[in-house]
C-alpha cells in the first residue's frame, strides 16, 4: 500500500493517528535539529518532521532529499506548533517513522509552483512537471468538473450522447480539413471532421430527438494566436423545435454549469439582433460588462463644415465617464497611434472633454463650444468626461470604435471582477456577399436555414433579395467571447438545393459532397435545429483567463506542433509505400 | 410550437386534453368510416383517429399519407374502445382536429421494425432510416447511459476527466497507425492514437493521480470481422497503486455499470492465473457461463499402445452432460469436420460415449470398456454423458478444444440467457517469444511492469530467464469476451530501457519514439497503473449481442468505407500539393 492518505487530507483530528503518504517533494527545510518536508499530491501539501536527534539516520536522507523526488513515508501525525492557516492541512505534520525514495529526480528545469519561472516552451516541453503546478491542475479538474456537468444537464433533459465518427469525408467547403490517407483504399483519403454537422442532421433524420456529444474537432488552419488545430465542441442538435426552444434549453444549461461549477447564478439572458449589436457597440459579440453605448452623430456633427466628417458615412461617439482629465495630449496622441495601427486601421481620433473650465476638442477648431456642448446630451456625457469620435464608412467605424470601447474598458477597469454577461445574438444575415470571390458565402454554414418568412423570397427572388434574408441563427455570447453559435437547419431538399447553387456549388459538387445529407431530407426529415459551444472557450471565459491553452492538457504550438512529444515527424518509406503515397516538397519561391 | 407532448406520453389520465403531436407515420390504415395512423417517435407511437363522417376533408387528406411522411397534428386525447395493452400508449387515441405535413418521405428502402427486411448493406447506406427502428435506436440509447454512469462513478471515486490529444505521434510498434500529413510541416505526419497510453502515463507523472477518459482510438488493420478503424475506449490510470487496488476500483465500475443500466448485481469477480486459464478452459478468456472444464487426461490415455495419443504431447478431454445420444456417427462426422476446419485446424475428434448399455468411443478398438469407464471420475461423467478428446501439441491442443467447448456451450443451451459471469485473468507472461521474427512481443505492450519479484531478473537475466517473467498485467473477461485489460506500468527509465531492448529497439528507435516519456520518468515518476475497458465490446456483451456494429452509429464496413456518406475519397490536387503529396498507386503484384 503506497497510501493510507493524501497530502491534502488530514486534519488536528487525525492527531495521533499512523499514515502512510506518498507524493513529491515540493521543498525541505533543514534547521539542524529538525528537517522539514513538504510533500505534494493533486489533493494538497502535508508537512513531514524529522528529527534528527531522534532519528539521526532518517533525518540524514530526508536532508538528501531533492525537489521532485517521489516519496512514501509512514510516521504518526501530531499537532503543530507552529501552524499554518494558509493550508488545509497547516495545523497538523507528520513525524515519520519510515520513508522510501519511490523514484529520484533531476533538478526540475523550473519551478513547480503557482508563478513558475518557465517560459512557454520549457512548460509545454516539459508538460508533464508543468501540470502539477496548481493553475494548470485546477484547470484541468474545472474541465472535467464542467463535461461532466453539461452531461448531467443534458441527460436529464433526455439528450442521448451519440459518438459520431472521427474519419469522414473530405468538403472543400469552410476550413481546411486535415485528411487521413486509405491503406485499404489507395488513393483515397478520409478527413477528420471540422465538426459533426451532418452526422447530428443525419441524426435528426434518424429520429434520435435530442442529441448532444462533447466531441473534438479539426481545423487545419494557419494558427493564430489562441487557436489549436485541434478543439472541443459540446455539440447538439434537437428535432420538432423552433429557435425559442433551444435558446431556453441552452438558457439552461448555461446556467446550470454556472451554478454547479462556479456556485453562480446568472441574470438575464437578453436578446439582441445582430443589426442592433452592431449599432449599439459595432461588434456581434458585445461585451455587456460596461456601458459606452455607441451615438450616432451624423445629425450633430455632418454638414457643420468639417470636411472629414462630412465626407464620411458615420459619425460615432463613445463617452468614457470621469476621465476628461486621465488623457493630457501626449495621451491622446498615443492613442491615436494606438488606433492607427494595421490591425484596427483608423485614420484618426476625435475626442471632446467637458472639462469644469469649458470644452476641449480635436475639432474646436471646426465646432464651437456650444455646439460641442449640445451633444452632451445625446451623449450622456457630464463635465469630467471625455468623449472619443470615430468616422468614416459606416461598418469599419463601428469595428474601430468597438476596439476602442474594449481597450477602455480593459484600461480602466470598467469590468467588475468575476462579473458575467450573457446575451443571445439573433437575426443574423443568412448570406454574406464576398466582393472578392464574387460569390455569396455562408454567415454561419450552408446548412442554417432562413426565416420561415424569407424562404419564399429565398427560392424566388433575385440577387438582392439574397443579400437581405435573415438566418434563423443566434449566438451565445459571454462577456464578449463567442461561447456558442447554431441555427434552426434547413430539412427540405429544395431549400438545401438553392442554398448551394448561391454557395456556388454546381450541382455535382453538392451532390458529391452532400448528396447523403439531400438524400437523406427526402426520406422524412424533420425540423430541426441545433448549436455547439466552444468548450475550450467556455472553461476559459468562466474563468475569467485569456488563454484557452492551459485548459488544455497537451496544447499544441503555433506552428501545430507537440513539444514534448515532437509531433508531427516523420514516417517510414515503408508507411508511405502502404498508403501509396510521396513526400513532394517543393521548393518555396520568394 | 411543435409538441405539447412525445409520442410516448398520453396516457389514461390525459383523457380529454388538446395535444399536438409530431412524429413519423408508422403506419396508416383505412376502415372506409375510420382512418387510424400510428404516429411514432423516439419515445413511442400514438395512435391518431380520422372520422370520414365528421371531418371528410382531413380523413382524405390522412388516406394519403405515406410510411416515414413527418407530420404534426393537434387533436383531443380520449380513450380507445379497443385497448393496445403491449404499448405504453395503448389505451388513448387522438382525435385529431387539424394535421400538416411537415415533410413527405419516398417509400423506404426496407421496413422500419424491430426486425427488418434490409440487408446490412441498404441499412448502413439508409442508416438515418435504421437508426429509426427500436433495436438501433436502444442500443444507442444504451451506449449513452453507460458513458454517462461510467462518468458518474469514476467522478465519485475522483477520477479527472481529461482529453488526450488526437493529432500524435507515430510509433510503428504495435498494430499500423493511420497518419495525417501536416500542411504546416512538409512532409511530417501526425498519427491518430492506437490508444492514448503514453500521455496517460505522463499525466500520471503530471500527478493527476486519478485519469479517465472515454476515448476514440484508431487502427488501420485489416478488418476482420467485427472490428472498426475507430473505436472507443474507457481509458484510466492511477497513480501510487498496486494491482490489488486496481482491480477493485474497477471491479466497483463494473458492478456500477450492471447495477445502474441494467439493474444487475453481479456476483463474484474470481481472479485466474493465465495459466490455470489455459489449463481449465484452454483460453485466456474462459467463458464461465458453464462448466466443461478441461481434463488431462495424459496419465489415463497414453502408454496404452494409441500411437496418435503416445505421440502427443496433450491428451485432455471435455465431458458433455446427457448428450450421449443426441450425436449420430453422422453427427460426429460433421463435428469432426468442423474441427479439421482451418480456423481450429484439429486433425482429428475422438469420443466417449457412456450409454446404459456400455461404452462407445471411436478409440474403442485401442481402450477396452474397462480402461474406459475407469476415466469416467477423473471426467466427471456419467451414464448418458458424452466425452470429446482432443491430442496433439499441447497449446495448440487447448485452443482447439476451447473452440469445442464454446460451440457445445452455444450448440446445447448450457449457457442461461442473460447470465453474466465475470473474471479477472492474472499473471501474464511480460514476453511472448516469437519464432518467427527472432525476437521478444510484449504480451501487453511495451510499457507493462515485470512482478516485483521479476525486476532483479529482467535487469540481470539470461535469455531463458526472460520468458519465463511475469507481468503486473490484468484482462477482466466476461462471458468469454476481454471486456479490458491493463497493468501496472513500468515507471523507472533503466527497466523501460531494458524492456524496449528486449523488444528489439535500438537505442536510437526507443530515444526518438518514446524518449520524452524515458525522459518523464526521470524527472519523479510515480508508481503507477491503469487498464482501458472496450467500450462497444461492453456494451455488446451486456446487451447479450454478439456484434459491436449495431452500438455504433455510423459503423465502417470491412473495407473500412462509411456506406452512406461515401468515405474515403478522392481530394482535390490542390489539396495533395498543400500537403507535400503525391498519390503513387502501385500495380499490384500476383
Amino acid at each position: 500500500m503506497y497510501r493510507s492518505h493524501t497530502c491534502g487530507e488530514l486534519r488536528i483530528a487525525d492527531v495521533g493517528s499512523s499514515v502512510t503518504l506518498s507524493g513529491w517533494v515540493q521543498a525541505t527545510r533543514n534547521f539542524g535539529g529538525l528537517t522539514f518536508v513538504d510533500l505534494r499530491d493533486r489533493y494538497g501539501i502535508t508537512q513531514l518532521v524529522f528529527d534528527q536527534e531522534e532519528q539521526p539516520e532518517l533525518a540524514d536522507q530526508a536532508n538528501k532529499l531533492g525537489r521532485e523526488f517521489v516519496i512514501n513515508a509512514e510516521g504518526v501525525v501530531r499537532e503543530r506548533s507552529n501552524k499554518n492557516p494558509n493550508r488545509a492541512t497547516g495545523d497538523v505534520e507528520i513525524e515519520v517513522l519510515r520513508f522510501g525514495i519511490l523514484n529520484a529526480s533531476k533538478t526540475p528545469p523550473f519551478t513547480i509552483e503557482d508563478e513558475t519561472d518557465g517560459g512557454d516552451e520549457l512548460r509545454m516541453k516539459y508538460r508533464y512537471m508543468d501540470i502539477r503546478r496548481n493553475p494548470v491542475k485546477e484547470n484541468l479538474i474545472f474541465r472535467s468538473n464542467l463535461s461532466l456537468q453539461t452531461r448531467i444537464f443534458l441527460n436529464q433533459q433526455g439528450f442521448v450522447e451519440v459518438e459520431t465518427p472521427n474519419l469522414i469525408k473530405s468538403t472543400p467547403e469552410g476550413a481546411r480539413d486535415f485528411v487521413v490517407p486509405s491503406r485499404m483504399n489507395p488513393g483515397q483519403f478520409y478527413a477528420l471532421p471540422q465538426s459533426p454537422q451532418t452526422f447530428k442532421q443525419i441524426l435528426m433524420v434518424g429520429g434520435m430527438d435530442k442529441y448532444f456529444q462533447i466531441v473534438k474537432c479539426f481545423r487545419d488552419e494557419d494558427l493564430r494566436a489562441d487557436r489549436q488545430p485541434e478543439f472541443t465542441q459540446i455539440d447538439c442538435e434537437m428535432a420538432f423545435v423552433t429557435q425559442e426552444d433551444i435558446l431556453n434549453t441552452f438558457e439552461g444549461l448555461t446556467r446550470h454549469l454556472f451554478k454547479h461549477t462556479l456556485d453562480r447564478e446568472l441574470g438575464d439572458f437578453p436578446r439582441m439582433s445582430y443589426d442592433e449589436a452592431l449599432r449599439r457597440y459595432g461588434s456581434d459579440k458585445p461585451d455587456l460588462r460596461f456601458d459606452m453605448e455607441f451615438v450616432d452623430l451624423n445629425e450633430e456633427a455632418k454638414g457643420k463644415g468639417f470636411v472629414v466628417f462630412d465626407n464620411s458615412e458615420l459619425v460615432v461617439g463613445i463617452t468614457l465617464k470621469g476621465h476628461a482629465d486621465s488623457y493630457s495630449n501626449k495621451d491622446i496622441k498615443k492613442l491615436t497611434e494606438w488606433m492607427q495601427r494595421p490591425q484596427i486601421g483608423a485614420k484618426g481620433l476625435v475626442y471632446v472633454k467637458y472639462l469644469a473650465d469649458g470644452v476641449k476638442s480635436s475639432v474646436g477648431k471646426f465646432f464651437d463650444d456650444e455646439t460641442l456642448n449640445s451633444w452632451k446630451d445625446k451623449l450622456g456625457a457630464e463635465v469630467g468626461d471625455i468623449v472619443f469620435i470615430l468616422s468614416g464608412e459606416e461598418e469599419k467605424t463601428r469595428k474601430q470604435l468597438s476596439e476602442l470601447r474594449l481597450e477602455m474598458g480593459r484600461k480602466h477597469e470598467l469590468i467588475k471582477d468575476g462579473d458575467f454577461k450573457p446575451l443571445w445574438v439573433i437575426d443574423f444575415p443568412l448570406l454574406e456577399w464576398d466582393e472578392e470571390s464574387n460569390r455569396f458565402h455562408a454567415m454561419h454554414h450552408p446548412f442554417t436555414a432562413p426565416k420561415k418568412d424569407d424562404q419564399h423570397r429565398m427560392l424566388n427572388g433575385d440577387h438582392e433579395t439574397m443579400k437581405s434574408l435573415r438566418a434563423d441563427a443566434y449566438d451565445l455570447v459571454i462577456n464578449g467571447a463567442e461561447i456558442g453559435g447554431g441555427s434552426i437547419r434547413i430539412h427540405d431538399r429544395q431549400l438545401q438545393s438553392k442554398n448551394f447553387d448561391l454557395l456556388g456549388f454546381t450541382k455535382e459538387e453538392a451532390e458529391e459532397q452532400f448528396g447523403f445529407l439531400m438524400g437523406a431530407f427526402e426520406y422524412g426529415a424533420p425540423p430541426h435545429g441545433g448549436i455547439a459551444f466552444g468548450f475550450d472557450r467556455l472553461c476559459a471565459v468562466m474563468n475569467g483567463q485569456a488563454s484557452i491553452r492551459d485548459f488544455i492538457a497537451f496544447p499544441k504550438n503555433n506552428q501545430g506542433k507537440d513539444m514534448m512529444i515532437d509531433a508531427p515527424s516523420h514516417i517510414d518509406t515503408t508507411q508511405l509505400n502502404e498508403l501509396s503515397l510521396a513526400v513532394e516538397i517543393e521548393e518555396k519561391k520568394d
